[in-house]
């Protein structure tokens, strides 16, 4: 399996979490967002949505969107499964994914980013707000399902599915300055899975495109 | 089973065709978005998520998210299945539906038009630019997606999960005012599934909590 994707890409680290709880080998082909190359025509051809992650599966054929990848992934390779054995678990596991890559992530995504500063003349202060109220909001309702199902990780004590959600989403609000800080039981999870072998390996500094420094 | 939800809620919307397609009875419990019932007490105590749609079982857990309540009904009920038999194509339709759950929908939410209206004040234009930049950019990205994968409805000739979430996008995008001229498959997908007896029943018009006129 060939991963097309980019080191600080949250919806690549998703996936790249995914591939290592599952102890999966793949090759890992770089995608420079910075210099536009998921818009290059060799790209398009490979994926016309333009974006990453994508994963080129063993038979020639290329999957998009993180959390279709993954649910692949579970089906093709069940072992370790990222999912939990009750149905109502696992609806709870795909919720929190779910409510951070549709209404966290979106509105923290770059290209929207950019869009209110340089399109809509926002300044600092009015994306720090923007960032509060959705992702941040969105976030905070996290923390209140994680109440209700979190162990030691997102569903009981097994690391799976929410967890390759919650981490990149925790890594990439910390770096734009969404307040974190009453995301108490978050950062718990957060900070247990940096311990993690297979969270580890799939960090962003970790990869072979990242920037040092 | 209970389906908490409102007429023209699109997340709703899905849940209600992915119901009918299995043929499933449930009670319909409407929680007006417009009097703020999702923010009431009585509902936050059931989800503290305070959105729609909410589906209690009948063993009384509640279940949020409208792809991860279709994929507990899918598992749940797996007869007829709204899921291809073919790995690949599977991915497909869950691909479809995220990219529309996650890149288009929540940037046409009513919520983010009244922040865009009301907190960065954005007049009728801006707004209609953002509209047609995000959700019609990602409806433009699935147009070409369903190139490859649609016959008679998104994968192949039988209505299933990709098909929930392209006709209340559909429906949703034409009455903000998103140009959707260019979107001829999905059109032709559209205005398909506006034949079929599922998609008929499912309809906002069609709801006990539809306001007319």
């Amino acid at each position: 399996m060939k991963l097309f994707g980019y080191w600080r890409s949250s919806a690549t680290y998703r996936v790249r979490i995914a591939l290592a709880l599952k102890n999966l080998d793949y090759e890992y082909v770089p995608v420079n967002l910075l210099k536009g190359e998921q818009k290059s025509e060799a790209y398009l051809a490979r994926n016309p949505l333009g974006l990453v992650p994508a994963l080129e599966t063993d038979d020639g054929a290329v999957l998009t969107q993180s959390l279709a990848i993954i649910a692949y992934l579970e089906e093709t390779f069940p072992e370790p499964s990222l999912m939990p054995d009750d149905a109502a678990a696992r609806a709870n596991a795909r919720s929190i994914a779910l409510t951070l890559a549709s209404e966290a992530q979106p509105f923290m995504n770059l290209r929207i980013q950019q869009y209110l500063k340089n399109e809509i003349g926002l300044d600092e202060n009015g994306v720090n707000k923007w960032l509060n109220q959705w992702p941040g909001g969105a976030m905070a309702a996290v923390e209140k399902t994680l109440a209700r199902t979190a162990g030691d990780f997102c569903i009981g004590d097994t690391p799976g599915l929410a967890d390759c959600f919650l981490v990149p989403q925790f890594f990439g609000a910390s770096r734009f300055g969404v307040d974190v800080s009453g995301l108490k039981k978050m950062k718990e999870i957060h900070d247990r899975c940096q311990q993690h072998t297979a969270f580890i390996k799939a960090h962003p500094d970790n990869q072979p495109d990242a920037v040092k420094g």
